[in-house]
């Protein structure tokens, strides 16, 4: 097998050992004579499946019992949409009459993509922004102008394009609810669940392969639906029916199982973080060493998953990418929208894979580094 | 490893080639040094994977170069809610003002989950149904009472939990087009896709695993929808962003493509077809014996794929199980809302497995069957 080091960011790397269990178990799981992928949703087997991955996420993330945690389908960018046909139908006392309000801050290509699918159904308003300065940086709270009556407030808590990383749950007045896109840096740092209404990801970062959506949300805001959101997506619907409402994609619900074990067996999401901060100091330090390279972002808002950054003399791109590649460092493509290079390094990929990229960043820069 | 046969509805039995083939493909495929789960959507291997499955599905149905191909997510029940977003915009000449007009066919579970789901985004109007004689038979296309300004006549070909199949292409008056829920049926049979103005199925049947959404849609019918479909959902969007508009489920799409390659070296549709025939046959056969057993539905109604029966004393229904389960013949416990059992016998299962539910049904019903 070819040894490389895959910086996607996202379908992304998972762990080798989730892979080697799954092709192993590909043909006969646990003896059954059934392959996961050929389970009914609804038997003993796959419910087992579907249970402990569920228990191993709530243990994993601290989740507390007032949650609901609901494995749907559509990604994150489906999210979009079905959380204010979901929430949208909140109105806070003496809101206004007529569609309700939701706040946003705007941080990046994610948060974006968010306020435009909103406002099919609902007023919008950008709390905050950070377009001006090309999202460098997360406004500061202090500047962000919140509605009184908000449905709920909206952020993406790492924008896996730009870079950009929340290192602080905001504020909010009153009972507003936050609604938290975590797509791109779930599982990989602690967080206080009971800090958020609604916390969404896509699987394929950090919990498993694309066509699985993770939502977990907090049981009393289940019930505030629009009539025209879909009954296959709706919050209330899918919590009842313990996310058996229709058939859910019970294959990438096994290897989200799988890597939530793996995980654990890893020491948990505060040894993922660890590591991880590591991993993302050692790369921007690689980055910061001179002027070859350039990371935009504030140090403070920088992500520890999603990296991206310039070479000064972007006549090279090609030819980085090309030895980034002859040596095994995959997928270091910047973006379409924004260019550039850009560094994925999930849970997954092991301080093994940073160390070889920074050799590679040392290397291509000229530079001489002591050993 | 046991030797079992799966008679699931859905998630359902694979071909054991293509599970054997993504078992040793997973930790590196094609010498890339990376799982099919962990490659970008947008790189050139998985695109490879991408292109490849969507040509093999379009030789296998003879789609039409005017029908686009898209690989979604959310299942059948998904496209009951997403079917109307996206064509309910529809207003034939001479259409009343006001929300459009849906057709339906109610034919069993299936079809009345999409006339609920339609009914939050335009009028329906169900044009017949087999309800009153508990769902046995497709209604004769004579007693229709199409409407004259219909967007679309919705059927659902393939009833999965009553068992019954339409063998005929619906007439429609004008250029009504025609929105068929194939998703127990398709691939089992050749069909003139031309017919159709949209085909949609789950995959977790004759497809592929649990996940995927598979809907053909001419390309005039890309137009349609209303202001409040979701971005992610609109089948223009799709179609225009070649089902990359966000991240398709990957694996699941893989491993569709390993199944389109396996049904072209087993000859296609039509000898699927062929083999379906003989497969339905035979068991019909053994449940028409005598009546130990019983399957309601009207003969020319009755499905190739699903085959729901009842035992004449309803109180040996676990000790047939148990039975059945001793030897290797798994998952006919019957849909909760129907009862009795039910074999669902779709393209990767074997006459083998036939036979054996065969054998079996005989040996338990007493019966001396020469040999």
């Amino acid at each position: 097998m070819t040894q490389v080091f895959n910086f996607s960011a996202g379908p992304a790397v998972l762990p080798k050992e989730v892979l080697g269990q799954a092709a192993s178990e590909m043909l006969d799981w646990h003896g059954s004579g059934m392959s996961v992928m050929e389970m009914s949703h609804r038997g003993p087997e796959f419910i087992s499946i579907h249970e402990q991955a569920e228990a191993d996420l709530r243990e994993l993330l601290a989740v507390p019992a007032n949650y609901k945690i609901l494995f749907m389908q559509g990604g994150g960018l489906g999210q979009n949409s079905l959380v204010p046909l979901n929430l949208a139908g909140r109105k806070p006392h003496g809101a206004a009459l007529g569609p309700a309000t939701i706040d946003f801050v705007h941080t990046g290509s994610w948060s974006g993509k968010s306020v435009k699918e909103a406002a099919r159904y609902a007023k919008v308003n950008v709390a905050a922004s950070s377009e001006a300065n090309g999202f460098t940086a997360v406004p500061p709270q202090d500047a962000w102008k919140l509605s009184t009556d908000a449905a709920y407030l909206h952020v993406c808590t790492n924008e896996t394009i730009d870079g950009v990383e929340f290192n602080f749950v905001p504020t909010v007045q009153g009972d507003t609810p936050i609604v938290a896109d975590m797509s791109s840096h779930i599982l990989s740092r602690t967080i206080d669940v009971s800090k958020y209404g609604v916390i969404f990801a896509g699987a394929q970062k950090n919990i498993g392969p694309a066509g699985l959506t993770l939502v977990i949300v907090r049981e009393d805001l289940l019930d505030h639906a629009l009539p025209i959101c879909p009954g296959v997506f709706n919050w209330r619907a899918v919590a009842d029916a313990d996310s058996m409402l229709n058939t859910p994609p019970t294959y990438a619900i096994y290897i989200a199982g799988l890597v939530f074990a793996h995980l654990k067996r890893q020491g948990g999401v505060a040894a993922m973080e660890q590591r991880n901060i590591d991993k993302a100091r050692l790369l921007y330090a690689a980055l910061d060493a001179d002027d070859f390279y350039r990371n935009r972002v504030a140090p403070d808002s920088r992500s520890r998953m999603n990296i991206p950054f310039y070479l000064r003399d972007e006549s090279l791109n090609d030819k980085f990418l090309a030895g980034a590649k002859a040596r095994g460092l995959l997928q270091l493509k910047g973006h379409k929208s924004v260019g550039g290079m850009r560094a994925s390094i999930y849970n997954a990929m092991p301080i093994e894979g940073v160390q070889a990229l920074v050799d590679y960043l040392n290397e291509f820069a000229g530079r001489r580094v002591s050993p």
